[in-house]
């Protein structure tokens, strides 16, 4: 059986009591480490599982886990996600595979900022598309996420904002080397993620949004050193919220009384 | 202190290790029992925990609650939500009601429809904004639902369908009676809703959208028994998934590759 089992997204105690009893009784146990991490490491998973795990970093995710797949026709293996286990396509992927090679699966659901981001008091039900934002060079600028924020918030939505993770990626250089080099893990802040967005607006004047529209800044949601901070797009960008992870989130321009009141107590 | 917490979706073993540690430490644990419901009832949730649970209906929640919140005060008491525990308005204006009577209170955040719908093999972030649909009587049929689903459809977005739930729902007669009937606790089905949406869908022939649209049904999502079933609406009127909970997801007109496959399966 290949198990896909979420691990929420505090620290180690965040799994289920149904994710934990797999974990202890799997042949092999990976840790999934490139699409998202946990606030705390993997040292502190294994203390706490009382067993080893083998971390999967996207090479083995994208490459090698087909063998991994196959050995789970015969013996239990299990891999770690943070969040919920089918945020990422990568994840739907691997168990088409695994339907391919006639392996059984089983997914275990946990908490995913998709649906704990409501911690800040905005209603889940009022969130539009969810996008990404990523980290820009000073060659490759994307903004087509941009659009999708104004649509949301054009018609009266939230828009959650993931923002960039860089774990275990190749420098640009490497890639024609033959030894793989690689650049130091890079999380997205909130404060990155704001200076961005106030550079977007400043390009489409037309937009809707402007410097002073609201923001609603995150840190560790879900762990006991949550921060919540709601300020204007331009106070944002100079406002740390700590280590990683962080999200934003852009709300509707008229919002529920009660999503008011709540947001109050983070200004 | 007041904690609020989320028991997933599936069974008893779908708290977290964190939230279990809480219900066995608490002074006093609420069940809440209206805004939805778990595969297992209280009682096998009171032999898992090895302890009494109260049950919290929406006359508790929305009437009686403060009563509970100013004893988390000085005592240790928590309020089980199946789900998030955030997922609904109720919940988070309890949280700013906690707060005006300078009770502390923490959140332990679980899986949740708005995540888990994913084990379908839509990506969640081609998800729209969300939509709840109502049971219709003879004299009250809104379906301003349908044109969220419509503009979700039209912007190549997913749409989840909740699925309305009542339970412990006052009779209309008993309304203005001195004596409180209730009504038989009813969870509306993937064949009512689809059947619900046809009947939108033939009042609007402009919208895009037909009896020949694909749809998805899922039931007891999380849970060992676990359905999925991908038809076109009309053919979805006739589909039956089983015991509640259920939910609809109307797919996005143009579906990735991945999307697609995944599908497939269900078909």
């Amino acid at each position: 059986m290949f198990y896909l089992i979420g691990l929420g997204l505090g620290d180690a105690k965040d799994i289920t009591v149904r994710g934990l009893e797999i974990v202890k009784k799997c042949d092999k146990v990976l840790l999934e480490a490139y699409t998202s991490v946990l606030t705390v490491g993997k040292e502190v998973l294994e203390d706490f599982y009382n067993r080893p795990l083998i971390i999967a970093d996207r090479e083995l995710c994208e490459g090698n886990i087909d063998d991994f797949l196959k050995e789970a026709k015969d013996k239990d293996v299990a891999l770690l996600v943070v969040g919920d286990p089918l945020g990422a396509t990568t994840h739907s992927d691997m168990l088409l595979r695994a339907r391919q090679y006639g392996v059984e699966f089983q997914v275990v659901h946990n908490a995913s900022i998709i649906n704990a981001v409501s911690c800040c008091g905005l209603q889940l039900y009022n969130f539009g598309e969810t996008v990404s934002i990523p980290y820009w060079t000073e060659t490759w600028q994307p903004d087509s996420w941009f659009q999708k924020i104004i649509e949301n918030f054009s018609r009266n939505l939230h828009t959650l904002c993931l923002l960039d993770i860089k774990v275990k990626e190749p420098t640009e250089e490497s890639l024609t080397k033959k030894v793989r080099q690689y650049m130091d893990p890079k999380f997205m802040s909130v404060k990155e993620a704001a200076s961005q967005l106030v550079k977007v607006i400043e390009r489409n004047p037309d937009s809707g949004m402007t410097q002073e529209s609201l923001a609603v800044g995150l840190s560790r949601v879900g762990s006991p050193e949550q921060k919540i901070a709601v300020r204007s797009l331009q106070v944002m960008q100079d406002c740390d919220l700590g280590p990683p992870l962080h999200s934003l989130v852009i709300p509707a321009p008229t919002l529920h009384p009660l999503e008011l009141e709540y947001l109050a107590q983070f200004r």
